[in-house]
């Protein structure tokens, strides 16, 4: 056996003393596996005081996350800060450039800095793993840079924020609203105070462009993601979803398409027997189809510090192993610069929820809309309230009526100019909803 | 880049053609994944004429596999021959003693003889690598070997096997019996002529001794392996099945206990709500629970040419990136000895299906049996079918009822205990079913 990898963790948090704890109690057991002792030698976090339930006496403390980052006694660095900038990156940037591997859970940060920093770490000769930095525990990045590196892959897509689709299932499961369900996930931790950065689905689309880039061998490109998140959502979307046979997930779509690549998220409609739509709760889900391996599906915990540190830990096993890959599974030289395709030319089918004045006309008024063009329609689904129908049984008092249509493939672009003519027709009282179908 | 790796593939099934296909279309992305060049230099097969979609021309042909295996004209050896002993295991023998990686989708081969082999390629410093012998195109193998070699591992469970996976969802979905579903999957080329081994358990064994090594760092011990096949399963089992809750499947379960470590397969009782119960039809499915990830499940295409393949491919790079890791996981000097639990003491709950003889004192003499073993019950069905009480409405023709007891967790010996009184009583018409229950 070589010297122990000496590994440095920075930040303390659940993930982080998760990892240190792992590292105490099954060491000897992961060194079996990894050949190699690894070895908490150095920390640093904000408090040194505040009581982790871990025992960090005989382990360096470094105030200054950046002066751990460059030290002579840490072959590894653990970044557990988070941010796309600041500390994280600066103390990222000093472990590569002297000389050190870096793993880190950070999404945003390769998200914005990816490319730079992988080419920092391949000067360097050091390894940069990111195994937690999308999906949790789901060893989703190991799976494409190497399972899959034989394969083409066609689409990756998946459930990759927990938070969203612990708010989503239980508004379907409980018939709630948005926002109840969204101050539950508070209450419980699951959602941030600031909520806009995971349901507004900003962070599935850092995770999407990471997968995206080992799918595809492009530079991650996270500005190039088409981005919707779920706070439009209503209980009836739901509703009128189970009875047409589908769910409703938040998922991370990237794509390769005539037209180039497609990154997209938003609030999509999944068959209720495809595999994505049996996940619920806080629970991740990443689905690949590639040749020749046909489709795979890979389900676990997205979230949470057991989670996500045994990602780390799979991450500190590879370079105890000695195996140092390029990050994103090619030279940084042999990635492509990713071909975006238009979010106007996709293609596909569509949900779509109106609010139909009701008035003679209207029906025929939105019917000839999408006619022209040239949208066909799978279903038409027009249903009043059992309050209005209650309220109102003769119909005659205007109030909107809902009207769900379903689309075979069209295009985005086709889409957007037929709910134009309709709003400019007047015939619709409320802004329409409109969520794509994926067919898996 | 290096030198190209020069592969050998023994054997030119749908497996060896599809990997020979895809090196051949895709050779160049996948070089740039790999950081080196790999080309099929040496084929082996039975009849050199036969016509497979490929051109093996200006590659060297060998008549004899174990030949190919000692080239110097190959530094990586496929083998897709298949069988426990004879040539595939002479051919792997030679390669790897002549200091060539292997690279093999031979289940029996490793389950018989995969200690002597994984120390052979100890010895000779080369990989032995076998995605392909687990799951298909799952990637399973690098999953417990690398992602979760962090991890302590409670359990692996999974539908290993395509066949048994087709048959008993046929049944279900459709209401056939095991024969008919057999017929169709013989016909359909997903079973064999002889299906003995697919039906009846043993392959998803080989597979279930294999995973079970990687989750445990133990020696591969197929003997310790409880089976039992599909060939019980009556359409009226699935129909129950259904009406609790359940759904049959033939499970692998390897799991850590207080008295050792169980390997069984047998048809099981999986909640619907389960990931792994709504998996139908040839596909694959394996579920891993440890610390700290939590539980991961994994599914995917469990057999076939083309899944096959892209784990062999996915094998191929990790060698032309130069990872050669200990093939289970650990060294082999360093694998324990399998600490085998017996199957009596196996704990868990029970699916019974009696055919109770329709007369006084029956109810009453099974139930007492149960109790005698504390046995307790969570449902009683007892279920006369429509066709029986159509020709018998008053009950008084004595014609054995079906039963259905689902017990909380007991053990085996108490079970057995229980049915053997229940025979020796005469209160059974048939020999009793037995299904175990697997709440995940």
């Amino acid at each position: 056996m070589t010297a122990p990898l000496r590994i440095g963790i920075l930040g303390l948090g659940t993930v982080g003393a998760s990892v240190f704890q792992a590292l105490h109690l099954h060491g000897t057991a992961i060194a079996k596996r990894s050949g190699r002792t690894m070895r908490v030698t150095a920390v640093s976090a904000r408090d040194r005081k505040r009581d982790r339930g871990i025992d960090v006496s005989g382990v360096e403390w470094f105030d200054n996350p950046v002066a751990l980052a460059s030290s002579d006694h840490v072959d590894c660095v653990v970044e557990l800060i988070g941010g796309a900038d600041g500390t994280a990156k600066e103390a990222v940037e000093a472990a590569l450039s002297s000389g050190k591997h870096v793993i880190t859970a950070n999404k945003a940060l390769l998200a914005k800095h990816g490319s730079a920093l992988v080419a920092l770490a391949e000067r360097h000769q050091v390894a940069l793993n990111f195994e937690a930095a999308v999906a949790g525990g789901i060893p989703i990045v190991k799976t494409l840079r190497e399972s899959l590196a034989g394969n083409q892959v066609t689409r990756v897509s998946g459930i990759l924020n927990g938070t969203c689709n612990y708010i989503l299932s239980r508004m379907e499961l409980e018939g709630l609203t948005f926002d109840a369900c969204l101050a539950d996930a508070q209450r419980l931790g699951y959602a941030e105070a600031d909520p806009t950065f995971d349901v507004g689905g900003f962070d599935t689309a850092h995770k999407l462009s990471i997968l995206a880039s080992l799918a595809f061998g492009t530079a991650i490109d996270a500005d190039a993601v088409y981005v919707e998140g779920i706070a439009s959502i209503t209980p009836l979307d739901l509703v009128m979803a189970d009875e047409l046979g589908y769910r409703i997930k938040l998922l991370g779509v990237a794509e390769r398409t005539a037209t180039g690549i497609e990154q997209r998220v938003h609030p999509t409609m999944v068959p209720k027997g495809w595999a994505i739509a049996q996940v619920m709760g806080v629970t991740n889900a990443v689905n690949v189809a590639a040749d020749p391996v046909g489709e795979l599906t890979l389900v676990g915990p997205g979230a949470g510090g057991n989670a996500t540190a045994s990602s780390v830990l799979s991450d500190c096993v590879d370079i105890a192993r000695g195996i140092v890959l390029p990050p994103l599974g090619m030279a940084a030289s042999a990635l492509a610069v990713l071909d975006r395709a238009p979010m106007q030319r996709h293609e596909g089918g569509y949900y779509i929820r109106l609010a139909a004045r009701d008035r003679p006309g209207a029906a025929a008024g939105i019917a000839t809309r999408m006619a022209e063009q040239s949208i066909s329609l799978e279903s038409i689904v027009q249903k009043r309230p059992p309050a209005s129908r209650a309220a109102d049984p003769t119909g005659k008092s205007g109030e909107p009526v809902p009207v769900v249509l379903i689309t075979y493939a069209t295009t985005e672009e086709a889409i957007r100019k037929a709910l134009d003519a309709m709003i400019a027709d007047g015939h619709i009282a409320e802004p329409p909803q409109l969520i794509r179908i994926e067919r898996g």
